[in-house]
């Protein structure tokens, strides 16, 4: 038995509990508890958002808005929480966003991960950036796993992975888009993080190592430097063309873009501005999630990420038009106190806390959530 | 002589005043000084709402919206505080909320609010789960009261409590629907809070044990678990159809429940949100109002419970819609403070605040509050 | 000389200063500096106001909304603040509000107010609570002064008060509506004020004691007692037919209360909630300002007090209707700070504080600021 | 090397680097870190705004209205922040606007400037006020500059003034016409500060001493005093008269002068409160914007000033209708602690960052950043 004193100070040496902590009362303790089990310039590095963290407070911000009304004496002995998304059947509308480098809060990193996503039956999206191998991520038992990609510079690094997550058995690609530049996080760097030598992107460790551009004299390093190697809308039409596999676009924060995708027979979307961790200013995503399924019409597949943490923030989510959600910082943060343990008991508990969400405001099943309204509805 | 230092301690020992305090200057001044009566985790048990406490402290915030407007040279010589309420004549529209176990801040319990009660005329709602038999409360001299009704796993047991609150005197069944699911209060469980053994539901005392029912594998514990024995609208009808004592409601937050309420025969109805202690994230009782008064229609009898901590906030309350309040914080606080005479006080100064408010804007009568308009109005 | 010290605990004995402070920047430094001049439990009751002081600090608040829009290039040489109000040429709008008990500051309290007032060409208003006597305030040489009357409970005492005002020179009748309850400030009682035995209504002196009228038992403390001696409608009627001085209103906050004022030939109205000092949580005078000047019409004379801080709080209730301002607890603060050169100075800093934003906005003149909106327009 | 401690106390003398310090990682890091390199007092005086700073922090918070909304996929490779402004062709949109007496924090004050600005191409504002010589400011190799015009009280210096711009090579004159009125910082005053000996007004050296002209008695010391010599509609078209170059004018604030100004010939304007240094309580600089741009049409030259402290706020200016903006406070303070360096280095900073911005937005120029609308819209 280990268990956590509640003032204990931050833990250089990762150090997860192979028990759940008698103290987690909802899915966000484990965020708190999480600043016990990870070494401080580490949980800024996971907590904060980009540059001055604007986006990522927003993001918590907009799911203080809006009120879910209670109903009575509703029938709900039948009710469940399940949903077909875009053809797949799962038993709640909770998945697993890709997170990278998991190595940096538990010794086993992603692994643990997948094993929690194999137990709750939830979606995991593995990140090209994980510090374990797809493979051996998709050949955790039971595990059901999408593959993050991101475009590398060489259009044949993308091809390799994209015929290595087929060959591991992914079952869609989950096309990150919003993260063409990278934006440093001022709270990571004046709390001194820098990535551990153990965290390596292991799904690139093979290929060779990509030249930046450097732009000429008088041009800029942004328009003619970073964003020459920036995706754009033929590389997905290309994209595309190399694979059977469903492709999902996360990112989204435009209706117009929204539209655009699914007019290219994009699979589905997440909206999401990635925790918050892209262009600092962005608006929450939940924010822009209304404009979006309306742009969408209700049967397109679209899900939410970016500042869920309880099973009340997912019920507004898809009272706002998302049909399912993707869970980043809390999965960090379970995993870091107790691996596959916690990531699995914060799942249950959202799932449980959504439960009483539908239970208590007369819902039966997520499409009774999608057609309620909060008080006061955002949306008019 | 017992005066209460302003520095004291929490209190282990209950310990009551037989005096009025010399500090008490408002209503709401009771909540303060029980600080010093009430231990510290009985307190947070108290003053807390469910889980974050986002609702409770909603309620008290939805008061600070609205402004009374003053007005002069009214002729308020004949004005009184008198409503006719479903028939019942009364002298001030402040009725004490059922509160259960009130054994936790005095030795006498609810047989101490009672005797408040009968002093200041004002209706009582026994709680099922008084911590006094509900015949030893309705026996107190004088008193008028209610009996708030949970429904109970088994309909024998529910009907046994219906029986013997129509034989032990009570006029009304106040029948409680909002609290299907027992959500905790992180703050009475970060305080360490357990309901001491000397506060039991009497009333309970001599039925058999439930046996929660256990879901299913695959089901969930909250739908096919506790779920299971919530009240539906068949559980309503079948109410009705054992007594004829009136049935008024009592959690209601919607517009459409409340519709549904009033043509099933219902007497009347109270919105509240249990003090923010069901659904954490629910609206404020005082935000929903005016639109469930407006689907009412003007004569129903509607009234408000959760945030009242100041005449004007009564005055508030039924400017927006109601024709009286409930206190439950408040009594429990006073009750706390200097037990029935605590009660009486408070209710008394309640209604004098009330009073203050109609002299001053030119109210010389409820139904006069009831036509008033805040400054701004929040309905239009 | 005798400079107060920045840091000098606050002054059991009155000792004003008998030269301007180096340290006043602006008009409102006096309100700073008092702290200086004032005992602690004095300045809780003059800056408190009733109850909770909502309603005083919703007096401050409201004129943070809106800004003055600056323009260019505009022609003020010619510029003034000068006003006809009601018939009588002021050199600017900027009148002193009948303050209560002035030696509690000063040792010659209101002597020192209208030297001032003199100086300073400011119609000063003399309260019937004063600790001077109302002849001796209007000996004062070169005072032009109102008398503020309160209705006594004998109609003989109010007549008599009315008709000394006349015979000692006063030029009109302010009479005060708003404070038939008297309301206490808890931050006084808190601070354990109580008014010092010096600080007498000296103008009451001679009157017989009046035994406040009890209420019947059953009857309400508020409505058949404190309010049976409140004023209404024919009240006024009496008044009027005793006098040919004009009768200004002060304590308006409705538009309905100030229609009816102006049909039955009161001369003008002051817009105030007594600077929040009767009923806590009615609404911030600035706020109600637009409403009763739309209602009354451009010409009719009305003058706004509660929460005037700065030259910008002038115009700004200029440009949301007000011909004119009362200033009340700067004046006491200025008092406090060294007497009849306080005021006079607080006046001066006031007026030209005034004058910049005018010549900023382009203003040449009242009638200018009066049309002038601000930005954004709380009106519309 | 020279590091800049963290904890360093504010510096009497002047001592800034020869070198980029590491901590800087966005152009409003130099803010932060120039208190290290400014005594107290100058950094009081520089960051202050008049009075009470309420119009300096209205600058700041309007920029936190409004997001920007990422785009995917687009192509920016050709993109660039290249203009046309009233014909001049610059590299990007970020002028250095004036600002006096640079010698307060740089031993060589407004010649360091001056190289950054010719390193950077940033058109340079050199005020009237400088204190090098505008002779001196105008030769620094490389140097595009414009002289910020005060009308002085005596024709025949404004005259000399320009004609000495006009010979050492000025390409424009802005004329600010805000500053009728010197209105004091309290912030600054309270930190004791006074101008230095060394920081004069060269410019003016030469010239005779005006002396005040005295309001007579009765006369107001603002309107027949002080105004008596601020500018009027006469005293610019006697100015348009005097000289060939380009007259922009500084400090428009209401969309009516924004017409006049245009009407009369006016090359451009710059919408400015002076950084909040003007009349306190004027509303953001920001806020105004949209009104003045939408009554001055798309094409006429509109630049916006006080508030900018990163490439976003650019972005944001521009979106809400300015063609460029010029950088006012973060120039002293980057000259503060670098030099030319700091200045060229925080105006790349800034580039950089509104390049990032559009780059995510999809913006592939500044045209398409006018007509970005921010999410939620502030003009609508």
């Amino acid at each position: 038995m280990n268990p956590a004193p509640k003032t204990a100070a931050p833990r250089a040496a990762l150090n997860p509990l192979n028990h759940i902590p008698a103290q987690i009362l909802c899915a966000q303790d484990y965020e708190f508890l999480a600043r016990q089990f990870i070494a401080g310039p580490s949980y800024a590095y996971i907590a904060g958002g980009s540059e001055h963290d604007i986006t990522a407070e927003a993001n918590l911000r907009a799911f203080a808005e809006g009120c879910v009304q209670p109903r009575l004496l509703c029938d709900v002995r039948d009710a469940h929480t399940r949903l077909n998304l875009a053809g797949l059947d799962l038993p709640h509308p909770l998945l697993l966003a890709p997170v990278a480098f998991q190595k940096l809060v538990h010794p086993a990193g992603e692994l643990e991960t997948a094993r929690a996503a194999a137990a709750m039956q939830s979606v995991l999206a593995v990140s090209t950036l994980a510090s374990q191998p797809l493979e051996s991520v998709a050949s955790v038992p039971g595990v059901y796993a999408w593959f993050q990609l991101y475009f590398q510079p060489d259009r044949a690094v993308t091809l390799d992975l994209l015929q290595r997550a087929s060959a591991a058995g992914y079952r869609a690609i989950l096309l990150t888009l919003d993260a063409s530049i990278q934006v440093p996080s001022f709270r990571a760097h004046r709390a001194g993080f820098v990535m551990p030598e153990h965290c390596r992107p292991e799904n690139l460790a093979g290929y060779p190592a990509v030249t930046a551009s450097q732009p000429a004299t008088g041009e800029s390093r942004i328009f003619q430097g970073v964003m020459r190697h920036a995706p754009r809308w033929d590389d997905l039409a290309w994209l595309q063309a190399q694979t059977d596999l469903p492709i999902w676009v996360k990112g989204v924060l435009h209706p117009d873009d929204a539209v655009a995708l699914r007019e290219r027979g994009v699979s589905g979307l997440v909206v999401s501005n990635h925790g918050g961790r892209t262009l600092d200013g962005a608006p929450a995503s939940l924010s822009v999630l209304p404009a979006i399924r309306k742009a969408e019409g209700d049967d397109y597949p679209v899900m939410l990420d970016s500042g869920i943490r309880s099973g009340m923030d997912v019920f507004k989510a898809i009272a706002l038009g998302a049909d399912a959600v993707m869970i980043g910082r809390l999965q960090v943060y379970a995993l870091a106190v107790a691996g596959a343990l916690g990531v699995a008991h914060m799942l249950k508990l959202l799932r449980e806390e959504l439960e009483i969400c539908m239970a208590m405001s007369g819902c039966a099943n997520l499409q009774a959530v999608r057609q309620t309204r909060l008080f006061p509805s955002p949306i008019e």
